[in-house]
């Protein structure tokens, strides 16, 4: 697994207890993983199908900072399944894991359309064999 | 199930295809899941711990108001579990549920620690009580 | 009047003394009850024509719940008037009344146009009907 | 008056049919009157007490520049009357006016207190007579 | 030089440190002059092509009033360049300045286009030489 | 160079002419540098002083995806020097270059202090030392 975007925990992404709020937890990791799928699927129009159960094993507060990791675990006819890692940067403590996200690959009518891709590429590697 | 919270789809919930961004959509849950916890274990000390698995079954669109569901459906001896549904206002159609979003009641040092409630209770009759 | 629509106060609603930011609570208040209206006429195009004067009874802090609360009391031909008032959560404590916001009923072009409701009605009612 | 503030409508700035959201515009306007009240009383600590009706006159759409215009009319003991005008920037055209936005002036432990202001101030003034 | 728009230093514009962030002023700064060099131009269509050396002199902290001033210091065919101070509105203290901040003017098609001015233009003279 | 933290265009980063507000590009390279001087010198207390000229190569829109690089170039006793790339993730095409930013490392009280780091230094080959 990579770990790409990082984020510090501003005063805006607190809740009232001064901790990091979940919502916007979710809505970070909501985004990398739709970017990962995009990448791969090399199709903007990917949208949050399903997303298996999340435990919120530690959090963080303001002035930490995290990154997300992300990894192509199936790639389905239509579909892409994504697990995810969300981690102190400074202490590598995990601060949440999903072990599947799907994202589905629509066409320009917005219907479920075949992605032909089979494993995980590089957009170098891809740019390189055009 | 009562719904409360409403939402208005603008210009900046949007993902770039779009219809109503997932992450904006979980942060919105999070937050008035958080709010109901709160409520019911009159506790400001509550921080989400466990979401179960969630279907995205329809989607959203500029202009569309939608409202959140939640309900309490166990009490623990720290924690609180409740069900959530998000649906379109006007027609009615479900947009998401989720059967579990498990919040722990925190005293100030920030530990667990058992909240004495065992059933729903409005805000009205507890205030009466006192 | 119904209560509907929560909001729980976080950093990002404060003013620099701490207490709840006014114009946040406006913004608020201008999206639930545009919501309402919206609901009501059956009709996305509502506009903001009028706000009767605001009085500021009390404020709010963060970690504070509050609700917003809306009813119609007067529909026009074209437009429809409706009264506020936001209160805390937790201890009923009226926030700010507003006794008259009224919306205006546009067609596609942005004309002001009839929209034949003369009284409250549910949406749950509005579709059984049809 | 003097109008300093601009703004330039951007996407997030909407409402779902695409005008200026009156709620935006409602919390830009607090700001700028609470930065007057708060330059004019020398204090920061000065919070909305009473907004007096608003007429929507005209309305604002995507890539337009509005200008918020201020003036002080009046100098309580323990208060300040502000008359407020919102404009677009290039036609010159009335968008919204505010007749009365009274602030009140608290010490450090809240409570309206007297600011011995009695006429407006410009700052380079204030800064050389010291 | 005029100083136009005012920022009151708000929680959400704090990097974690407490003091306001750089990045926030500098997306300030941005939205000013662009509106300055649209108004100017009297063209929407103007982007951002180069900014000069940015020496941050002092920082604001929470509840601080800034003002953000701008004038154009150059007219060239298809561009202008602008220089930017930001001060501290209540002790006129330098925050930041900008010497050249270049914004092209575009056509609808988004390709660099004469705009024909020369010198600095008020509005209010615009309209009434038209 | 490396490129870690992503940005996936939203209807909110637009500007008013629908493409990538060069505001909101700063900001989060703001943050992005930030990040990365803070895990280098292992100190939350970071500020940017000085950012050299900035050049707008290319545009991005709506539902592209940019990447972020950063690399320090320079260690000074109490500073660190770095440069930035930002560039379209999936053509890799730059966006804008940046060849120095400075951030000075504070103590405590918010005085600049000497850091101890002369050289590149990866998170974990720290953690490990320890």
């Amino acid at each position: 697994m990579r770990f790409h975007t990082r984020k510090w925990i501003k005063p805006e992404d607190l809740n009232p207890n001064g901790t990091l709020f979940g919502g916007s937890l979710l809505r970070w990791i909501d985004e990398e993983a739709a970017i990962y799928a995009h990448i791969q699927l090399d199709n903007v129009r990917v949208v949050t199908k399903y997303i298996s159960e999340i435990n919120f094993i530690s959090s963080a507060v303001q002035g930490d900072i995290i990154e997300l990791g992300i990894i192509a675990t199936d790639f389905g006819k239509t579909s892409i399944t994504l697990a995810v890692e969300v981690r102190n940067k400074l202490t590598q403590k995990t601060i949440l894991k999903i072990d599947k996200m799907v994202f589905v690959n629509l066409n320009e009518e917005g219907v479920p359309t075949p992605h032909g891709k089979t494993e995980i590429e590089r957009v170098v590697d891809r740019i390189q064999d055009k």
